[in-house]
């Protein structure tokens, strides 16, 4: 073992990119239970985790486990990678044991699914049950689809959070005899041309079993597998190349493509090669990844992935509202892509991205139950819609065929405490806000706020820290930062955060402004042309039907520019403390549609020409949408014709 | 044999819903070499036909057969329904037969395929090659993937065809024999609760096998698969019940949903089980399956389907131009279900679906040079357009793995004939504008027109004829009449036609003015808001990256509403006699994006901010796209905002 912090969760290069860009330990950060994100991970252990913890009984997951050592007879159930859904559960409960040390329900659950892994795992290191199930399989045949190395880097994940988490190394033993397997098999002196895995993840959780056992062969199989990637050697058919990044060597691929998950998995196992190897080529392809990833195919919500069709990234722009695939593990991806990106730059953009997605994209993922799921996330949800797939549905649903969505984000909430904030003894970044403890070194600062509901953050430094740098957000123009009452300069340095001398009991303000903004898509945006979205804060807000007057149609709704959105009054039942409000317009179109288009001079086709009604509309936060009732909804509201010209 | 005319292609309900709604046969019908609509069957029988029949070699539908037949060692490559491709080819072939009874290059090719399925034949009327091929299958084991009686409805296609066309029954045999076999396993007496095709086809083609041979069996087993369907028998998956429109019966579902080509082959057979049987239930069904259709999912260019994702509709107004599968398929099938919509109800509506629909989403489907084909038809190509996938592709392709499409054009394009007019002895009605002859019983119709590119129809009337009725389309709305010199109303009637006494001897002049019209989307259809589509007569047009100056993209022309746009010069490379010209405003965006969404108020967001530049801007028919570059495209051009508002 190295010396790494025992329960940091996060991955982090061997040497920080900066002193204060240092993961810490999972420990140092309490987030209060009443706060944003504090309340979120009470919800997923209260609620969440116990949900997924029986899917995996009643889904088949451990039986396919069992009937491999003999211990069942059911057929096997779900996809071929249903290992995963035990393993990132496993990785969930390791950040929780973590995290509330002092109590830890799903011990017995881990030591007899240790043990039954143990018992399971072939005498080589192997351990994937749907080819040890089936005498017709054969191990490593299929690299493009058989999601065994896929399943080994979720195994390795658990593996490693256990063992920080609780010292208990029996997932370790496990999940290292596999991995060495498959250093053996695809390790730099493998001759398989075909040597990774159609869907990256693998190369992440290599990395980190190298930092945390300090074993260099873990880190070269990573390395190899990135090299030899993009030869199209996986192979071809129904699917492309570029499905499984396979298109073109990764230090040439710059434009983020093909199925949104595994690029961004893929890009996050890549920074962290670079992290280890400071390779130039492919940082730079690093960054063109993240320029046309962020630049042209992300939606405001921080959900990626525009595409039902082979759940893939669109074309530059193409970001249609309605038909936004926007995976909740993609966001997931890029959330933990952009966290190695700012632990090697330093930069607030990557932050940014991390808590857009995070508080829309990701946080939508789940209702306020907690034990309901959308595995897409729209921004748009259609009077009419047909909500019988589960990759479309109208309501989210408990679980799913493929369900990798829900023991992702239990694994992530349960971890957030590791994104807040980075440093050393002497050097704090605080990245994500949120009241709550941070703890470096013999410093804690605590943070006392109400964001993402407001902006003002106040940390009350004890300790010897000298310097505490904050994130100014990229939304925010207006902020203001005071140390000890006294005005400081608030303007954020070239990589977007504010840094600030502090001395033991120093108490530091940051102002950040919420004024309700109007958003405007790019130019070549097509899909939301004319329209704005809301924004406060951090915080995307969206209409539904349920809020509007009998008759009046979430598509009829017009929005005037020059009309105020103002905040208005908290809705508990939706864990929301600010909504927002305006007048709109209402623009009802008469009858029965006989085209979908028509001349531009005529009655019919332009809606401007109607009389419109006007009503009060209330928005709510995008993340809390579809848990009153299923109905339409959009966030990207269309500005009022006739208002907007006038 | 019926008295069905010998060589009519169209099916025909036994009593026409009027003396001047009976389909006429395919000869009596000759369109001229240099008209739109003769040139594309030129086209069609000099190059698309040799293309296909070559590659019913190549991509191994002819060997599927010969393999069963013990002939060919070949693997059997394709989809299991491959056997189609060769049944919509020997269609095409019969209808080229009596197009052009004197030249008939493909008869040895017919008699040695109909030998072929002959000697394929199971003895109890069985031929379908995957399943004879494959010693693990089972014939009827799959209703819902299994394809075999979609393959008959070809087969049956075929053999009418060529019984029609050349008097020559050898295909029919082999179609009756299998024919007689469904109905023993699927007519009214069967217990088989799934007893009906997961793909539909087979239900227009037994109703017209009744037709042509006068056998009820037929008519009563189309009749009872339509009863059966919508029970959900055909099983879910990872499809839902509605990609089969199995979701509901057919009498309840009022919703066009699903697969596209799936729902309108559909509903084309249950049009034809309606014309036999004036059902009440089934009429309004269909009547509402038209409106949702065509109020509220149909491309201006007449394509169906919004979704790559199954292929299949979209929810109401999801229409992207980008994303538009509009699978050429879909569009012939809804041109298959108009015409047989007209026929029930001399309804001008059907025949200006059917225009709008061949003139562009299925013209576009084939390259200028015949052998080129696009299988699905999107109204907007993006710069930076990854054109990999042979269903998105940035040019057209010589084939696919799916090829239904090219044989389906084939049989389409060499019948066209058939859909010009109806009539009889006294009263004759014109559909389609086209140079050429109509001859009705003793009268000869010689119609002069440059229609689409010019909408004057001048009709010279040789015979006894007594009434003339012409479509006015919905595009325009100052038609005028004149008969013989002398102005006669034109004011079409609540079905959409005009109708005027005729003598031998007359001459009827139609105009009906093109001016170049600006057409807005239906408020509801988000994806293209703000835009307008320029439309003149029935043709839509486009814009492409060819027709730019360097550096100026397709994505950053705005056009001004109060600019003229006006007729350009034709492009004989192009088949194009009107271009359209106008000038048209550019605002390009500045620098690397660096997010997709910014404030309204901001330079960056608001390209409207940007100092724009003027060009000439050429339009050219959308169906005429890709032919001389691979790159960007729109249908649906912005309006540049300030321009608007100003």
């Amino acid at each position: 073992m190295t010396d790494q912090p025992r329960t940091a969760p996060m991955p982090a290069a061997r040497t920080p990119a900066a002193e204060d860009l240092a993961p810490l330990p999972l420990t140092a950060v309490t987030l209060a239970p009443d706060s944003e994100l504090g309340a979120w991970q009470r919800l997923n252990r209260e609620r969440t985790l116990p949900h997924v913890v029986e899917r995996l009984e009643t889904s088949g997951v451990m039986d396919n486990l069992r009937r491999v050592a003999g211990t069942s007879s059911a057929d096997y159930r779900g996809f071929n990678f249903a290992d995963s859904d035990l393993h990132k559960t496993l990785e969930a409960i390791a950040w929780e044991a973590a995290r509330v040390p002092s109590d830890q329900p799903w011990e017995d659950f881990v030591e007899s699914a240790a043990a039954l892994l143990t018992q399971v795992q072939r005498e080589d290191g192997y351990l994937y049950s749907h080819v040890q199930g089936h005498d017709d399989q054969e191990a490593w045949r299929d690299m493009r689809w058989g999601h065994e190395l896929y399943v080994l880097g979720h195994l390795i994940q658990a593996a490693v959070a256990r063992s920080r988490a609780t010292g208990n190394d029996d997932l370790l033993a496990v999940a290292r005899r596999f991995a060495d397997l498959a250093v053996r098999e695809f390790g730099p002196n493998s001759a398989r041309m075909d040597g990774y895995c159609g869907h990256p993840e693998i190369e992440t959780a290599l990395v980190e079993l190298h930092r945390h056992t300090g074993e260099q062969a873990y880190l070269a199989t990573a390395s190899a597998m990135v090299e030899r990637r993009g030869t199209g050697a996986l192979g071809t058919g129904p699917f492309e190349s570029a499905y499984h990044q396979d298109h073109a060597p990764i230090r040439d691929a710059r434009e983020a493509t093909g199925h949104a998950v595994r690029q961004l998995y893929l890009n996050a196992g890549v920074a962290d090669v670079v992290a280890e190897s400071a390779d130039a080529g492919l940082t730079a392809a690093l960054d063109a990844q993240w320029r046309t990833a962020h630049g042209s195919k992300e939606y405001v919500t921080g959900g990626m992935g525009s595409r039902h069709k082979d759940e893939s990234f669109g074309d530059p722009f193409e970001l249609p509202p309605d038909r936004a695939y926007a995976e909740t593990c993609a966001a997931i991806a890029s959330f933990q892509w952009n966290w190695r990106m700012l632990l090697a730059s330093g930069q607030a953009r990557h932050a940014d991205a991390m808590e857009r997605a995070l508080l829309n994209g990701i946080a939508s993922s789940t209702g306020v139950d907690g034990v309901r799921f959308f595995y897409s996330n729209p921004l748009q949800l259609r009077s009419g819609h047909d909500g019988a797939s589960e990759y479309s549905p109208s309501e989210r649903l408990d679980w799913f065929a493929c369900a990798c969505c829900p023991p992702n984000l239990a694994r992530l909430v349960a971890s957030l405490g590791g994104y807040v904030a980075t440093g050393s003894e002497r050097s704090a970044r605080v990245h994500l806000y949120g009241s709550g403890e941070i703890r470096i070194g013999a410093t804690t600062l605590t943070v006392d706020t109400r964001y993402p509901w407001d902006g003002t953050v106040r940390i009350a430094v004890a300790g010897p820290l000298e310097t505490l740098t904050l994130r100014v957000p990229s939304w925010s123009t207006e902020a203001t930062v005071e140390i000890d009452g006294t005005s400081a300069s608030a303007l954020p340095d070239a990589d977007g955060y504010v840094r600030v001398g502090v001395h033991d009991g120093a108490v530091v303000t940051l102002a950040l402004p919420m004024p309700v903004e109007l958003l405007a898509p790019h130019p070549r945006v097509d899909a939301v042309r004319g329209s704005v979205a809301l924004r406060r804060g951090p915080l995307v807000y969206c209409i539904e039907q349920t809020d509007l007057p009998p008759g009046v149609a979430v598509e009829d709704i017009r929005l005037d520019p020059s009309t105020p959105v103002r905040t208005g009054p908290a809705l508990a039942s939706l864990r929301t403390e600010v909504t927002l409000l305006t007048e709109a317009i209402v623009r009802s179109a008469d009858g029965e549609p006989l085209a979908t288009f028509a001349p531009r001079s005529s009655h019919r086709a332009d809606a401007s020409g109607m009389l419109p009604g006007r009503i009060n509309l209330r928005a709510i936060p995008y993340a809390r949408w579809a848990n009153r009732a299923a109905g339409a909804m959009r966030v990207w509201i269309p500005l009022d014709e006739e208002a907007t010209r006038a």
